[in-house]
């Protein structure tokens, strides 16, 4: 008679689930002893929280398919959730499996007991806690299909040791919850964004979701052809794909005043998967809504509505059109000073066709779009949520994902040390992962946002709180602690043979590229 | 004009706080701002949020006073939830300032929108969010004066942007908040423990939170002379003082089988300051209560109830008794093979007087109690809510809480790579602390885990997710790229010529301990 845990994971697998990323305590060992007989669940030791709920989130956007987590009680959750928050931004399809005290220990106040509900609700649109093993198989079919309704969303199950340690009972029978479709959209959310792009007046798609990927994202281009609007992309998508001969789509910008800039003038807004534009943080005297006064907004598909067929149908309506894609054009490799501007010239110039690149790079990253648009076609994924930490362990579950696509991790160094942890399982899984550190010692970000804010910080005692320098940290030695070859960076020349190098090799190679910050 | 974030120092300085272990973001740019003049507050900046919550945990442990944490919105605070989970269980005075939008930004749900006040629940004593700079002054005080409260407490105070950066008016009025003081037990209490103890029947004192410190300890030891009572400490207590001249007070073990030997034939167990003994984890077919059967619990001091005064009370009433403290003796320093037994060796032989020592060593630590029972007085702290990360962070927050004492941290290797970016700020701050790492290439305590739960994992699948090896972790590589120097060990001589040389040298310094695992 199978016990819980191989219930469980039974069903995992029947559900379409392939990957566990995991960091297990006692409570989960009958889970991690049940894999032993399922070669179908790669099973992928993370030795911090963090980095196996931001690898299940790379894994989720890359395949469209939930990852599973494996997490020890409320502690373990908890170290999971920054990385939980971004995916529940990016709506990763994600089934968290955390272990919990055997049911009859809960009311001993033991030393880990804690809420993992409540933990479990900020970040997740499914909580189910079984309480008898001969509901697991329903319930983690349940999860599943939750995670994968659209627009996918993290599903989390609590379970129990004694759960997992006890008798299942006979196998149910096979009845697996299908999961929700994509709702369909009105004819009138068409026809009024028909309607306004026609109008004559000065109009833009905001694509977000899905509708930057395959054929929405081909639809759109169509649609701006046919129309003369312009398309734009929400400022952190999931996962976009772009590169030469994809349709020309510009992200907005992340300093408000930019995105206020390029807004500007703009009479109608067509949302397209995307919520309507707002500023990451608030500032004094300034607005955080960033649509220009009179603009007009048509949602044309949101939430979980089929945002793809909303957008062929309104290509469809509007009739023909011949969209220009973006050209192949490559930067020239830069020689001389390595900085931002010269780093994203060297990956321009070799970023390979395929590849899925992770972009937490923050202010080092300002010249990355302009500098790959017109590189060979490629993924990007961004930082959805704002919380730190999401780049390496990212990487992690892309290359999991996706073996046979070369993955670029670009994150500044404030950004890498919340989750460094993840270059020991990209050793251990033999990842082909390349990671970049925008090494300029200081949260530059933060530098900016100082002044943003109206914050006067001119003293030492401030400034010494956005700096780290003092001591610098040495990435490379960081990485070989980890496993992972390394090399440093001080010019460009330099920085190109070294992502050559990264990137021609099989398995985890990091660089770590010295910059001066730019604020 | 003072600004809010201006008043919050203010009002957190005014009421004693004087070190403050951030990570912070945008909307805390007024906070890093306003500490420019704010020279009574050290701030200490940590690389991740469960750093800077740990380190508040070991600085509360060791003051009695309430650092502050300088957070990031809701997932900044997820980052150190883990770790103020082991702050709640040990009972540790903290106020969590978590900056957040401002307030009429809420409603755009930009990325970092999360639930901050569900996060913040699981782990506060008491929570507010403040509405109006005016109000920053009361609230801060209210948080303080909450922290501070018996038995000491998280208060978690969630501050928008723009209340840091608006006119707080004028300063109010001082009226702070007494904190509340331990009440005093009833005389019921004290006389039902004097007639159990009385009795002649077999009787043990339990001792937790401050029992084991100070006065509270010295009564319990008259207590255990005049009556032959057995002194016992809860299993993680959040600081013990021990050593030669303190009194013999033996720690109830973790193993559940352990316990219950210890516990075997007890028929009275007095509670001061400590629950009722529980099992850390539920075993298949074991009873998580650890008491004998037949035994009856007197509960001296429980909660926030002055077990100190209560024990000298019970001293008092049971008269006169002359206890044997610990005999000052250290093992002799051993040669050959490094294991956990010899280091622990080791680290008898070298204890240095006064040390604070922060335990997160696990299945390594197991001859660790043993051999340092007899070194010069020194504290112990140790894993109290058994959520792992704590030992590095603990650690800093120790050494800034106590610059003239020696702090040894002794971490496991899986332990100490949740948080490992502490060593970075032991750096920065030039922290006296020398650590540990017991580095066995393995979750040896799942390894023990796994059989006491009755999982069965022969097979490489299940095994290589409790396995650290391949790649092994270099932590001398890890700490020098943070800054910390670091020496590895490979003999019980070169581990004690290390250990000297640690405790010698001003600042930090990690010693890579490679011991066999004993699982």
């Amino acid at each position: 008679m199978p016990n819980g845990a191989q219930i469980l994971i039974e069903g995992l697998v029947g559900a379409g689930v392939r990957a566990c990323f995991a960091n297990p305590g006692t409570s989960e060992m009958h889970f991690v002893a049940a894999l032993e007989d399922a070669s179908a669940l790669r099973p992928v030791l993370c030795l911090f929280e963090g980095v196996a709920t931001g690898a299940a989130d790379g894994y989720g956007r890359m395949t469209g398919r939930p990852a599973c987590t494996l997490l020890h009680l409320g502690p373990g959750l908890a170290g999971g959730l920054a990385n939980l928050h971004n995916a529940r931004r990016a709506a990763t399809p994600l089934v968290n499996v955390v272990g919990d005290h055997a049911l009859r220990h809960k009311r001993l106040d033991a030393p880990l007991e804690s809420d993992i509900e409540a933990l479990a609700g900020t970040v997740s649109g499914w909580t189910r806690r079984t309480y008898h093993a001969a509901e697991l198989a329903g319930d983690v079919a349940e999860a599943v299909a939750a995670a994968t309704g659209p627009p996918g969303r993290i599903a989390t199950l609590v379970v129990p040791a004694d759960v997992s340690w006890s008798d299942a009972g006979d196998p149910p029978a096979a009845t697996p919850p299908r999961p929700a479709r994509r709702g369909l959209v009105s004819v009138d959310a068409v026809t009024g964004a028909a309607d306004a792009l026609r109008s004559g007046e000065s109009a833009a798609v905001l694509l977000g979701g899905e509708a930057v990927r395959g054929a929405g994202l081909a639809a759109a281009a169509r649609i701006a052809a046919a129309t003369g609007a312009e398309l734009l992309c929400e400022t952190f998508p999931a996962r976009a794909e772009r590169g030469a001969g994809r349709p020309v789509v510009e992200r907005l910008a992340y300093l408000p005043a930019a995105a206020r800039r390029r807004l500007a003038g703009v009479r109608h807004l067509v949302l397209a998967g995307a919520t309507s534009p707002v500023a990451f943080f608030a500032y004094p005297g300034q607005d955080g809504d960033l649509l220009p006064e009179g603009c007009r907004v048509h949602t044309l598909a949101a939430g979980a509505e089929d945002v793809t067929a909303a957008l062929a149908g309104l290509a469809e309506v509007l009739g023909p059109g011949s969209p220009v894609p973006e050209e192949a054009a490559r930067p020239a490799l830069p020689s001389g000073d390595l900085t931002a501007e010269t780093a994203a010239a060297v990956i321009g110039a070799l970023l390979p066709e395929g590849a899925v690149v992770v972009d937490e790079a923050n202010t080092s990253g300002l010249w990355l779009p302009g500098a790959t648009a017109g590189a060979p076609p490629h993924d990007w994924l961004t930082l959805t949520g704002g919380a730190m930490g999401q780049g390496l362990p990212l990487a992690v579950g892309a290359a999991v994902a996706c073996p046979e696509r070369p993955v670029l991790a670009l994150v500044g160094d404030g950004a890498s040390m919340y989750t460094v942890q993840a270059l020991w399982t990209q050793a251990r899984e033999g990842l082909d992962v390349t990671t970049v550190v925008f090494d300029n010692r200081s949260y530059a970000i933060l530098n900016l946002e100082l002044g943003a804010v109206g914050a006067v910080a001119e003293g030492a005692r401030a400034r010494r709180l956005l700096d780290l320098s003092g001591p610098s940290l040495d990435f490379v030695a960081l990485a070989r602690g980890m496993g992972v070859p390394a090399e440093r960076a001080d010019t460009a020349e330099e920085f190109a043979a070294l992502l050559k190098r990264g990137l021609a090799e099989p398995g985890p190679f990091l660089i770590d590229c010295v910059v001066p910050s730019l604020v």
